[in-house]
């Protein structure tokens, strides 16, 4: 299988490693948003969310926290975005699972998404209860 | 303190509630970027990433894995995004944590970022040396 992220993981591509943890790999994008842009990914190869073992959450969540606090503290970032795309349609371009963290200097530099609106209360409550039949 | 969240855990505001776990809360989002366009929050109020217990990580990852594929089916969606914003200037604009989950269905309708690029990879190993330090 050929993917860019299992090579860097394999020390076969170099990176701007951050840290190594039980489970997960952090380094630089080197594309990035801003500067101090980071990468997380899990060292055992999936494609998306769906697919990782959950167990790896605790460190996932506390890795989050070790980086994003270091970038804050580097670049003087105001505050950060945590991203993670699922599918092509979804922005997504390479295929091992992974988190973005993006420091952020101006809110007006990357404008998510615009706000939509449900037809009615009424809309939003049936499909929650579409949706809560399928989980 | 007065945060709508807490309130919606409270009860004291309705949502169109999709999943309650031990930790976690999910719920359609009420200005949604498409429909389906679904929040995740833990009950214990904290604002942002940092002032989370990671120990909630594992109920995070499994609820994500549950609600994501409940919308998927639903909407047909093609793939999603899941952000967390930390900080106004990042696009938070209710002080207790959450985890949006966005179904997508056609790349264009959400970009999300322009990728910038460091000088020289010379500049990219410095800043990660310079952010491991504070790790």
């Amino acid at each position: 299988m050929d993917c860019v992220f299992c090579d860097i993981l394999a020390g076969k591509i170099p990176s701007a490693k951050l840290l190594e943890t039980e489970s997960l790999y952090a380094f630089l994008d080197i594309a990035p948003a801003n500067k101090g842009h980071a990468l997380i990914i899990p060292r055992t190869h999936c494609q998306d969310i769906l697919g990782v073992d959950p167990k790896i959450g605790e460190d996932l969540l506390s890795t989050m926290q070790r980086i994003a606090r270091a970038i804050v503290n580097v670049t003087g970032a105001k505050g950060f975005n945590i991203i993670q795309n699922n599918g092509r349609v979804a922005g997504q371009e390479v295929d091992h699972l992974h988190w973005h963290i993006i420091p952020r200097f101006d809110r007006a530099e990357m404008p998510l998404w615009k706000q939509g609106k449900y037809e009615s209360m009424d809309e939003m409550m049936r499909l929650a209860t579409t949706i809560k039949l399928q989980i």
